[in-house]
């Protein structure tokens, strides 16, 4: 139902010399047997074999600068979230997670997957769906009389099993149907979530005062703002190429430095401005120790737990995998093998050992997750040389990712040095306004690459002046477009706003829904071709071999795809990019590397141009 | 000395059919007979002469949409800088200064000159200079028990006088020797002071409460934020080409009201804001009439006056008619000659009269007297259509100016309007924090469009990532740029420096002398090829007509700018601007209309493909 030329146009990108051709052919096979006919432990065993000859090489190939920015950049965005999220939930769970057991989750979850994942790529920690789905527990069984964390326990042993029934049965194989259509929904869900927890966090600054209430917003829009042009600068032509890389690299960390030491300058020393609230080191923020005694409960409520567990897996299977499926999509030409069923069981492992700590569950982190991977590209910039049309400009491609396990083990071990007395201090200084900036920047970052805001800003564009290579253009029925646009948004809008109620913790269901829809109910209703150029593969033939391929993908011969038609997509996405961010366009940065879009085009062609030059 | 291919480029600035090769060879002509040997009063009568054939059209040719946005823009951009300004000399004059007497003044310049000037596209008003000019008076003057009123008043007859010896003596024959490069610098200053100025009004909101200074902070970020966003939007290809514009144009406005609104909602409303000042309607500030009795001084005062007179008259020649050149800068296809000197004596009527007002002088504003004709320009966006080149890209083309007295008028009668009781009253809304927030758009927007501000991005850029294109790049001597830049910025930062001291009045004979400076030392150390590049003349040969033409223009047949060179020039004005927004580039807005650059490059191929199509 899809259309046939997917599969050409993502066997072109990035892997032209490798198993393009093959995970087409293997993806049309395993149509013909379905994936409940598999063979049980099939796709881990598979997943071992693929992976485990590169297990050296994931340590060896950590030799390389750029791991270091990475770890920095990566020990910040995933701590300082958590730390936020810590605060909601400390506020909202009466004090039972504090910043503590958000390191330790964070601490387990990255030495867990940095040593054993398939994907060591993917960054694993508490993420703001988890926060919901804590307290929405809270609110729900504390007022039973129910101990929380004997509770949380069980649904982490309950996970632990059904994850571990998922991973046996291959059931990721079902990641196929996951196409940019529920990423980009999830996505902008939890770009959203960032933005309100900002906000949240403000609200919560009047409970000193006024002056400090507003002096917090004052800092969290001056963090905003100086992040975004750091990024901006990264992204642009001004400076030497090393200063450049340091800003884009450093640039969030030493913001959210300065403006921590910032709120003691003039007038604002006098203003009380609430910190982080932390703790004593390596002990629990409640009097408790560290292993849950998971037995005083009610037998009842054990098996109460179960449904939880269930809702608590669903989210997990969706999130942990599209979280991997962004962090390895199809913008990055990854070289070892991705395994899904794997990282699965291990999740299995982690949820169950989290429970048994009383610590948040952790699971794969967006948008943390892909900007790792993006902090990994090695990247080039390539003055245009295709003749006139590029004349004075320049653009950058990504020539290779430095895959490895040691940024994600670092990052873990910085973690958990910051939870020693010392660091814990220093964690202690930071205002939560600053982090309620920070916040904002992730979110307005994920946002900006996400796929439906690049189709609302085609939608919203003047038609005159579109590019008539903008793909979207190609599409006759304009009001297919709005129609998929507004499928994602009524997506967006019923998941967020039952994350704003009591039924929260049901909202991975939700999401879940939209994928059968996607498959099965949509190509009613658009044509091949319309779905073909507005959703796509989340990750290329390659990395989904683990899965056994991409839905709807039919082998072709390589190399159909004629030139023409490459550069024609190629000048598209970067006149999409100029277009929107060029004299005539809305701003629109976080640049190229940092974006995802729906409608990406080939690479091939480039990196070609780069590997022979 | 000065390259000769100067004249030839201008030639073909926009008015290819018109003037061009009569300017060069007038300036030609000019340059055997000195300024100083011709005949009094023949400036004036030239430009009466060339300008009363236009008189009527220009208010027929107002019957055009553009007039309307035009007026409702320069109203709120005149007003409310205006006002912050009477903010700033009603704390610093003991109130001898309020809102009422800045307003009388605009209405004043806006009545006179739109009725009798030869230049009605410069608007006039009470500028940021003039604001320190009088504070300065102040501190100086009455410590030794002089009548404040009465000594303004002679300074104000004493510039009369000068001002209209000025205008006799043909001495705007000098602006030929006035090129980007004074321009830029002045510009550059205004651009600081407003800056400066904004941040000022802030500081002072600590008066109120901690509360107030942080909460005003917070909003003159979000105000600055959405002005600048609204210009975004309105330069991009987003929404129907109806609604960008109404952005563009009401964006600025609205967003004050809108903020003025919003600091009452919610728990802001308890924060008590400070707010803009206002008095009597019609009525003088302070208990006085509005005639001041300029006999009630010293003789010895009368004559004290003197050289405060010069210094101003210094000031105004300069500041007036450096407005004048910007706002009929190269960049503007205007078509209605212009009338250096004539304004200079209208300037000298008004300085009189505001003098026996006890108002502040009027003079030409800048960036209001540009941003007036921007807004009058008749823009069309084009694809490009030369081929692959600009495949999916689209650019801004200024089709003609809505040249016509009827906007200028109509923004002074609004401003009269003000003056009334009820929207006295509506003026105390504003918080002073939304005029500071103004102020940094404002402030921000002009440097943007800067000549110092894009060199300084061309000597920061990545030189490999530099389009070959760009002027600058024709330059081989790198340290040329850096010494030109470094000098424009000495002059700056001495210039900003002496307006900090009581010695601020003195700051225009600094501007002042790197006019010769310019002229007579800089040829020295910098080749004619250089200088060709870094400076050029800020207006046309054709506005430059009432003045004798561009200084070292020489005559040279039309259309000797073959083809070749104007497209590459083209691109590369494209390129820098693609390249400095672009992907690639650091954010640089205010968009291709209100960009004035130093190297600013021939539009007239353009215009003419659309005059064809």
């Amino acid at each position: 139902m899809l259309s046939a030329s997917n599969c050409n146009a993502n066997a072109t990108e990035g892997h032209l010399n490798r198993g393009g051709a093959d995970a087409c052919r293997r993806s049309a096979a395993t149509k013909k047997s379905p994936w409940w006919k598999t063979q049980l432990f099939g796709g881990m065993i598979n997943d071992i074999r693929r992976r485990a000859p590169f297990y050296w090489s994931d340590w060896a190939d950590a030799w390389d600068y750029r791991v270091i920015p990475a770890t920095v950049y990566m020990y910040f965005a995933n701590i300082l979230p958590a730390l936020a999220f810590s605060l909601d939930m400390f506020a909202k769970t009466d004090q039972s997670f504090g910043v503590n057991e958000v390191l330790l989750s964070s601490v387990l979850a990255s030495v867990v997957f940095s040593l054993a994942a398939a994907q060591p790529l993917v960054i694993v920690g508490v993420t703001g769906p988890i926060t919901v789905f804590n307290y929405t527990v809270y609110d729900i069984i504390t007022p039973r009389g129910t101990n929380y964390f004997a509770f949380m326990c069980w649904i982490g042993l309950w996970s632990l099993i059904f994850h571990w029934i998922l991973a046996i049965t291959n059931s990721c194989n079902g990641l196929r149907y996951v196409t940019r259509f529920s990423c980009d929904i999830f996505g902008f869900y939890v770009a959203f979530i960032y933005l309100q927890k900002g906000i949240q966090v403000l609200t919560r600054q009047w409970d000193a005062s006024d002056a400090s209430a507003y002096l917090s917003i004052m800092i969290a829009l001056l963090v905003t703002a100086v992040a975004y042009i750091c990024g901006i600068v990264g992204q642009s032509s001004l400076l030497q190429r090393q200063v450049r890389k340091f800003i884009e690299d450093y640039g969030t960390p030493l913001t959210v430095v300065f403006f921590t030491g910032f709120v003691h300058v003039g007038k604002m020393a006098g203003i009380e401005l609430l910190k982080l609230p932390t703790s004593k080191a390596f002990f629990p923020t409640t009097d408790r120790g560290w292993f849950i005694h998971f037995w005083d409960i009610n037998v009842g409520d054990v098996f109460l737990a179960i449904p939880f567990a269930v809702l608590l897996t669903i989210l997990f299977w969706f999130d942990h995998n599209v979280s991997s499926l962004i962090a390895q999509g199809t913008e990055f030409p990854l070289r070892k093998p991705a395994g899904f069923h794997w990282d699965i069981f291990l999740l299995g492992c982690t949820t169950g050992v989290a429970g048994l700590l009383g610590i948040p569950f952790p699971n794969g982190l967006i948008p943390q997750a892909p900007f790792h991977t993006t902090s990994l590209c090695v990247t080039r910039t390539v003055s245009g040389s295709d003749g006139e049309a590029n004349k004075g400009h320049t653009r950058r491609v990504v020539d290779h990712v430095v895959e490895q396990r040691v940024s994600n083990l670092a990052q873990g071990l910085l973690t958990l040095g910051t939870m020693t007395g010392p660091l814990l201090i220093v964690l202690h200084l930071i205002p939560q306004a600053v982090l309620a900036g920070l916040f904002f920047v992730m979110g307005i970052q994920a946002l900006e690459a996400n796929g439906i805001t690049l189709k609302l800003l085609f939608l919203a564009r003047d038609k005159h002046l579109t590019p008539k290579s903008d793909p979207l253009m190609r599409i006759e029925r304009r009001w297919a477009i709005w129609a998929f646009v507004g499928l994602e948004l009524v997506g967006f809008g019923a998941t967020f706003a039952i994350t704003q109620t009591i039924a929260a913790i049901g909202f991975p269901v939700f999401i879940l829904l939209y994928i059968p829809m996607r498959t099965w109910l949509m190509p009613r209703f658009f044509t091949a071709d319309e779905l073909g150029i507005l959703d796509a593969p989340t990750a290329s033939p390659f990395t989904m071999e683990s899965v056994g391929g991409n839905h709807g993908q039919v082998a072709e011969p390589l190399g159909a795809a004629d030139a023409t038609g490459l550069d024609d997509s190629d000048e598209a996405e970067r006149g999409e990019r100029r277009g929107s961010r060029g004299d005539e366009g809305v701003k629109n940065a976080g640049g190229p590397t940092r974006r995802r879009s729906s409608f990406r085009t080939p690479q091939g062609l480039e990196l070609d141009n780069i590997e022979k030059s």
